[in-house]
C-alpha cells in the first residue's frame, strides 16, 4: 500500500482520528446523580458564585478549541473548512497523545475576519485555551493580536510562532555548535507569511544581526516602489527585516554571502550555485513542504554545513511538534491569560536545551519530535515564563 | 459524605467529567506521516473533491456539540455560560455512555438569538448533529426552528423535545396498560415553556382529545384578556391547548374531573385535594425537579392510580436520558438531515414498546433509563423513521 492509500485507510477505518471519553463512570441511578442531575447543580452554583472556578470542576483546566476558517491548510491552500478538518484533527490528537491536553476542531464556515473573532470570543467559557490553525496571512496576525487583547484565555496561531520557536532553537544550537555570533550573522529569508515574519521576530530577538527577506514581490525592501501588506510594513518599520545593501531583486542576489538561509515559502527556489554562493560553512534551512527550497543532499553537495528542513527523512526536521504540545501544556498548567513573547522565547531555549554540547551535530541540531524530554522541558519552561511575567493566574 | 460533598469531589478528582482521546496511535515518524503531514493531505483533498466525504474521514460522522447560553439551566436558571459547564459536560458523556456518541460542550457568552443562530451555522462543518441545551423559551423554539430551516445537519433542543417523548411513551403505555382511549382523556399541562408546549404538541400528535394549560399568568384561554408569547399563541392557535369551558383561573378549578395532570412547572402546586377532585384512576406526571409539583406518596394517597416524577427514587421517571441519547445515535447513523416529527414519534412509540403488554403495571409505565434495550430500539426506530421521510442521506 502507498501512502495515500494508508493514509485514506487510516482515516476512513474508524471514522476519523477523535473521539471523546468520560472520565466517570455512568452505571446506575447514583452514578447519574452524581455527574447529572441533581449531583451537578452543585457544581453549576459553585461556579456561579465564583466564575474561576469552571477551572477547577470542569475539562476547561485543559481543553484547548483547534480552530480555523480552513484558508490556508498546508500547502494547499484555501480548501475550505470541511476538508480542513482531518488536519486539525490531527492537530488535536498530536495535543494528546504527545502532552496529555484535550481538544477537538472547530472548522468556522466563515472567512470573515471579524466574524472568526467574534466567534472564538463567544467560545471562550468552555475553553483553557485557542490555537488557531491554517488561517491566511496576514489575516491569521490581525485575528490573533485581537484574541490576545480581547480574552481571558491564551491564544495560539501555530503557523505563526511554531515554526519560529524551532528555528530559534535551531540557531541557537548552532552558536553554541559553531562559536558563531549569532550578532554578526546575515540570515536571507524567503517567505514573508504567518511562519515566515515571526520567525524573523524571533531571530531578532535571540541577537541574530542582520535578516533579509525575499517573498513573490522579489527582494524585501523599505526603498521599494511597492506596496507592502502591514505585517511586513511593520518588520521593515521595526527594524526586523534589514533593507539589504545591493541586490537585483533576486534571491540569488541576496544569498551571495549570507551566512544562512531560511525557506518557508516554494519548492526548488535554491540551486546548489546559489548554496556555493554563501559564505564559508553555510546554514540552509529548507522548510517548504513536502518539497523544499532545495533538498538535503543538494545543499550539502553544494557545501552547507548544517542543513534542515521540514522533512522526517532527513536530519534536522524543523517539526511544530516540538513546540506547541509543551506550550499549551505549560501555559494550561498555571492557567496563563496569554502566551507571550517571553513564553516563546522561553520555549526556543528549553527545545535547544534538550540536547547536551557534547551531543551536538551538524545533523543534531533539533531534537526529534519522538524525544519524550521536550515536552516536559517546554511545559516547564512555558510555565515558569507565564508565572515570571505575571501573566499566570495560578 | 452527602451528595454534594461527593459531587464535588467527583468534578474535581479528575478536572470535569471528559476528555479527548486519539483513535490513532502517534509513537513513531510513519505514524506521524499518515494521521498528520503528509498523509494527512489525502484525506483534506479527498473531501475537498467531494465534502460530503467529511462523513467517512473526520470524526463528523459522530461528533455532536451540545450548545447552550447558560440562560435557563436545570431549575437554577439564568447563570450564565460559565456555571452551566458542568451540565453539557453531564449531557456530552450520557451520549457517549449510553449511545457511543461523541460530543463536547459549548457554552457561548452571547445570549443574543441571532448571534447564536450564527455561531451555531459557523460551526456545522465539524458537526454531525447539535444537541441545544438549557436555552430559556420561547427564545430556544426560535432558535432551534430557525437552524432547523437553516442548516445541513440536525439540531434538537433536548428540553423542548426530550421530556416531551417520553412523557408520550408514558401516555401509550398508560393507553396499553388501562385499555382507556386517548380520545376521551382531558390532560391538564402546568407549565408551558419549552417542555410544556412540546408535551402538549406530542400528546395530540398520539390522540390525546383534550389539553388545558396553565402557566404563572394563570389559565391559558385563547378568550382571556392576557398577551401570550408566540409560543403560546401558536399553540392556542394550532388548537393544541384547548380553552377549558369553566375556571376560576386556578389550577385547581381546572383539574376538578380531570383524567391526568402532567406538570413541568413549580414546586408543591398541586395538593392532595386537588388530585382527590381529579377523574377515578387519575394519572399524575409531576416533573418539576429536584422537587415535584406533588410527591409520589401524597398522589398516590389521594387517590391516582398512575404516578410519575422526574425523581430516579419513586417509579415512572421520566427521565430525558431514555430519549437523546438513541435519537442522536439513530440520527447520525443514517447522516440525517434533520431530527423531524415523525422521528421523534418513532422514538416514543419505540421507548413504550420496550416493556411488553404483560410487564406494564402502574408502577413501570416507562423503561429505566438504565435498562439497554432502549437506546438499540429508539435508535434504530429514529433512523428508519429518517430514511422513511426521506432526511437520511445513506
Amino acid at each position: 500500500m502507498d501512502l495515500k492509500e494508508e493514509a485514506l485507510a487510516l482515516h476512513k477505518e474508524k471514522g476519523g482520528k477523535l473521539e471523546m471519553r468520560s472520565k466517570v463512570r455512568i452505571e446506575n441511578q447514583h452514578d447519574l446523580a452524581l455527574a447529572y442531575t441533581p449531583g451537578v447543580a452543585y457544581a453549576c452554583k459553585e461556579i456561579e458564585r465564583d466564575p474561576s472556578l469552571s477551572y477547577v470542576y470542569t475539562a476547561k483546566q485543559n481543553m484547548v478549541a483547534v480552530i480555523t476558517d480552513g484558508s490556508a491548510v498546508l500547502g494547499l491552500g484555501n480548501i475550505g473548512p470541511d476538508a480542513a478538518i482531518p488536519v486539525m484533527e490531527g492537530k488535536s490528537i498530536l495535543l494528546k497523545e504527545l502532552a496529555g491536553v484535550d481538544s477537538f476542531p472547530l472548522c468556522l464556515k466563515t472567512q470573515d475576519v471579524e466574524e472568526i473573532i467574534k466567534t472564538c470570543k463567544y467560545l471562550e467559557p468552555t475553553l483553557g485555551a485557542i490555537n488557531l490553525e491554517d488561517i491566511s496571512a496576514p489575516r491569521c496576525v490581525t485575528i490573533e493580536r485581537r484574541l490576545n487583547e480581547e480574552m481571558n484565555i491564551p491564544v495560539f496561531h501555530d503557523d505563526q510562532h511554531g515554526t519560529s520557536i524551532i528555528v530559534a532553537a535551531a540557531f541557537l544550537n548552532i552558536a553554541r555548535l559553531t562559536k558563531r555570533s549569532l550578532k554578526d550573522m546575515r540570515v536571507v529569508l524567503s517567505g514573508t507569511g504567518a511562519a515566515g515574519s515571526m520567525v524573523a521576530r524571533m531571530l531578532k530577538k535571540i541577537g541574530v544581526g542582520t535578516i533579509n527577506a525575499y517573498n513573490i514581490q522579489g527582494v524585501v525592501d523599505q526603498e521599494k516602489y511597492v506596496t507592502y501588506d502591514f505585517l511586513i510594513q511593520e518588520l521593515l518599520d521595526d527594524g526586523i527585516f534589514d533593507s539589504p545593501k545591493t541586490h537585483d531583486n533576486t534571491l540569488a542576489s541576496l544569498l551571495k554571502g549570507a551566512d544562512a538561509f531560511i525557506g518557508v515559502s516554494a519548492p526548488n527556489l535554491v540551486s546548489k550555485e546559489m548554496v556555493a554562493s554563501m559564505n564559508k560553512d553555510a546554514i540552509v534551512f529548507a522548510m517548504a513542504n513536502p518539497v523544499p527550497e532545495i533538498s538535503y543532499p543538494d545543499a550539502k553537495e553544494a557545501g552547507a554545513y548544517i542543513v534542515g528542513s521540514g522533512r522526517s527523512d532527513f536530519p534536522n526536521q524543523i517539526n511544530n511538534v516540538l513546540a506547541f504540545p509543551g506550550i499549551f501544556k505549560g501555559a494550561l498548567s498555571v492557567r496563563s491569560k496569554k502566551i507571550n513573547e517571553e513564553m516563546k522565547l522561553a520555549a526556543a531555549h528549553a527545545i535547544a536545551n534538550v540536547i547536551k554540547d557534547e551531543e551536538l551535530t551538524p545533523d543534531y541540531i533539533v531534537p526529534s519530535p519522538f524525544d519524550k524530554r521536550v515536552v516536559e522541558a517546554v511545559s516547564k519552561a512555558v510555565a515558569e515564563a507565564a508565572v515570571e511575567t505575571g501573566v499566570a493566574q495560578i
